[in-house]
């Protein structure tokens, strides 16, 4: 099989970094194209990246010589992964959908937009169909497909099964965030040594709305949110990647905890569709009374499963739980390359 | 004035080590006891705390050379504090209180007795009347007092105020506790390096039933319970000291977030009473939206203050905030001496 | 080919962890014998170590299952490695050496005695000649081979080629060791947040005396040390897993800064070999001026070569650079593995 | 007595907030004026800090309300502490020391200049004398006055009396400095978790040359460097505050190592002077085997004094010890303030 041309728009970020970690060798991708600001284009990747590297993986050498390019709408590349900063994503992303690119993105602009699907291929697949009015609406060639939020998408994915066999009514989360999910250089070291940040700018918000799109219906070419009520409690912990979630619950019908934990184990609608990232098992549930953790479970499905564990009864709500994903697999780089490969199985890259 | 000579069991631990570094120079109380298991007793303080003193404040000189004893009840002082090992408090402390000590306990096996007061003198002073009834049901010549585990202390000092002028109903608790919390050794650093632990054992319950207690009535010798619904999940995070707590609460009546800040802000019941170690202020309310921090904010009011920050209304209860307290000093050792310091101006010890 | 079978001593500490998940699907080595503790023995891996599990990979499934044995020499196996704590460690391996099995110890007490080798194949390799004069003496049927200490492992690799071109005369070394090295429970949180700390108890005397043994020459049966001056600082700082170290060295020949280099990137003895366990290359030239660094460089070769950077003049000795390697790879459980495989290679075993 | 008054250069960065912190109730300054860059000038420094101020401690609530002008030598005060970056500090210091102020430096820039003292008032008191000649050859009004980088102070402070009696020849040094040392935002969080940096930007060449000056001497108006010889290696550590240094010396004399450690513990040069920031003992020597260690021994002396351990021989030089001392307070701020108070008393300021 001939691979699809990918490009990479914000390259040189944290996320970009993953999107190029995880892209190599993949079986149906191949990146052709890294766009970054004007301060890194004209330069190859290895130089421009210089010293900004932040995984523990190398450098691919293939991706090390490439030439980076400045954002605009000229790469040779089918589809554009973006990780570009929401301070300058809007126009991009919308210039490569003219133009005719695919774009697969990350950053938050158009996740609420209502011709924009916010994509989460294991619980709200149906939603791409929006992608044609999307086309038509705004006449444009290509089309743009966001994944959530990096908080978001753990806490989403685990209460999916949930939602669909026993209708959540309330979701009550605090989150234990990961340093990775403020970029490079991000939070400041003397910020949160022997510390933890009790905030994070525009993170509870987006927790609080983009789950009633998810998991909300896609109705004559109109969203239709879940009517759930959202309180988060977002704060930075002292963890390199791993977002953990203490999360309570409440469910319209009452099922007994073995129905709950059945849920969870059962649930897998991307069997069969052999899609490279997706995990064998997209929730993976720990019963040691202390799990999931974010330095033993962050990497459970090569970092795109989530983990859930302790669940127990809220004398409050029905349940509470934890919930861990990893912040820039699952949640951002890997979201976004998954929803492509969902994307090209329905037939609409390549 | 003569001070009162007071003893500590469980002198070498990590809260009895915070009752050394507290009580230096205390104007009231004087340590010339100390009390430890056996494989201490008999060495000098210095001798038998070697390497294991884990302040960064140094040993007071004339501590280092007390003898420790063992844990018998005849000691040369009038009122003991207590920082035993759950594992043995119980007949210790009861051994002591039968023998006309007063016993200020930071241990948990009395704490849900029905004659014994959990006391937080901001909050429940009043509770101090059941010893009374204590001493005469077990003929005890002196008497135990309690203060709450270290992750209930702040919850309730913070939200004591609101419940007596807005009636509290529900509060939903998530904890981020320091590592202090589990003494010495305590927490292997393996398990919490690039890490959060979802789990303390016994933590929950205690945080569910505490509070419940302590904002309870003393009526005819009996407590009753108050009517809140309480639901925690405790988290361990690799904070030194100081535990942080994301807090949301439902009220019968329902103020404004204006006359919700004036609560917290005029609390000071302790005002006038001048206890040593009362903070000024027993509720510090911060404004900026990235407040309280461990780190900058555990030391407020010497560590007997807490500090609540980031009130906010609450999508499903009616507000959220986040609440610290000094885990050693407010939830442990320094709760022990403030109780005893109460005890001394309403006449029960020396 | 038919496996080796292998058991491991010491099966449930961090090293015997090691031991498991680097020999899952070994294409030479079939573990079929677990031992441990008293208190172990009886039950099924899994079981044994319950919540003591502290690697980020799972118990493979095959050995969550097998039954965990005391440490006598009835194991169904040929060789066993020894991860045994040093309290233990010599009467067991000399037992089991005496019934003939090949023991491959990552256990101090054998390491400097005159008949045992201490192993680092790309560097001694020559040494494993004195196990005849080993079991002769004794009178054994099988033998001990002995890796170095995990902080002098990697000094050792990335110094060897030096030595061999240019002759060392001094070694003056200051490490940042990893919390791992302590095994588990270890270090406990308290001791480590926000700190470093300048001891560790024994292991200065190690790196200052195990690299003279192993970069002598084995000769008419008997070790010559080699005459290099050696002072040792060991310090414990905050990171998971990876021993940095600070090194200054003094050469009899006077190189060129390239002439070092060269010797480093070209030294590969093993090249050819095959053995599975050695890395592509043993020493990783690293020329930013950041590097390494144990988050980054840890890894590399999967643990098992060593990282060497910022080679730069001395003001007193002649050259300065840091060094890293994994201390539970490479500087343990990896070694002892490099060195059975050598040894199969060898004819030494199965 | 009429306080001095005195302004803060750069008092909005991480060492002009020590600054402010330490001169809080000083008894012999006060600080009447703030300056910084432009883009804070015309601020309160309340608001001009905003989120920025990053000690355990309050902002002092006289220096919130005091407006920050900028850098120009039109300040209401007699002499200017300077926490300027070293990008901008030359021509500011220059600029007030021409226009009269007695400037008292942290800055790198004027620091080896041939007529500026590079001050430790226990160690090089005397240096002071250049100023005459500071004046005369640049004909200005005031002068400058620098102390030394914050890693090199520490380790001259410990060493100084072992200069003066047993002449040092040679001095190896690799040390673990604090994040604090970079400033703010400094280090990113994800350069340092779980992790350690072998490198820290010009570092080493201030700790090989500043020693030379300071323990040099001041003759004929001219200094002359003291020959010793010296290799440093400098790393980051993840420690908030307090620079560790693992050291080797040489010296001309053999002393015992009784008569070393006298010589550290009598050493007190400023002893009588009454200097309100100099700590009763600038050496304190600890003797159990595991420290000094940041945590514990960074606010020995009110962080003004330097604590020194593990006194033992080296196998290559003929001594290793562990030095710390706090790096913002003795290594910055607090160093430049005792500096003044010394030459208050020496009659140059006020």
């Amino acid at each position: 099989m001939k691979k699809v041309k990918v490009g990479i728009l914000g390259a040189t970020g944290m996320v970009g970094q993953r999107f190029i970690e995880l892209l190599e060798n993949h079986p149906w991708f191949e990146v052709s194209a890294l766009a970054a600001s004007e301060r890194s284009a004209g330069k190859c990747y290895r130089e421009a990246i210089a010293g900004r590297w932040k995984l523990e993986s190398s450098i691919p050498s293939a991706i090390g010589a490439l030439e980076v390019t400045e954002c605009v709408p000229e790469l040779d590349c089918t589809l554009v992964f973006s990780a570009l900063d929401a301070s300058i994503a809007e126009p991009v992303e919308q210039a490569f959908a003219k133009a005719g690119y695919v774009v697969s993105s990350n950053s938050r602009n158009h996740r609420m937009e209502k011709d924009v699907p916010l994509l989460i291929p294991e619980v709200n697949g149906d939603h791409l169909a929006i992608v044609t009015e999307q086309k038509k609406r705004r006449q444009w060639k290509g089309f743009i497909v966001t994944n959530p939020n990096c908080s978001t998408i753990g806490l989403v994915l685990a209460l999916a099964p949930l939602h669909k066999k026993f209708t959540l009514k309330k979701i009550m989360v605090t989150t234990f965030q990961a340093l990775s999910g403020a970029g490079y250089p991000g939070v400041a070291s003397m910020d949160i040594i022997d510390n933890v940040i009790p905030y994070i700018g525009g993170e509870e918000m987006k927790m609080e709305t983009e789950p009633q799109k998810i998991l909300g219906r896609l109705k004559n070419n109109q969203f239709v949110m879940a009517d759930i009520a959202i309180s988060a409690s977002c704060n930075r912990v002292g963890v390199s990647n791993g977002h953990l979630e203490s999360v309570s619950i409440e469910l319209e019908k009452k099922p007994s905890l073995d129905e709950l934990m059945d849920a969870l184990r059962e649930f897998n609608p991307l069997a069969g569709l052999n899609l490279p990232s997706a995990p064998s098992q997209p929730i993976v549930l720990r019963e040691e009374n202390d799990r999931p953790q974010p330095r033993y479970d962050r990497n459970e499905g090569n970092g795109m499963a989530c983990v859930a564990g302790r669940i127990r009864e809220c004398p409050i709500l029905d349940w509470k739980m934890s919930v861990l994903s990893h912040n820039t697999i699952r949640g951002a780089a890997g979201a976004a390359i998954l929803n492509a490969e969902y994307m090209k199985v329905k037939g609409l890259v390549g």
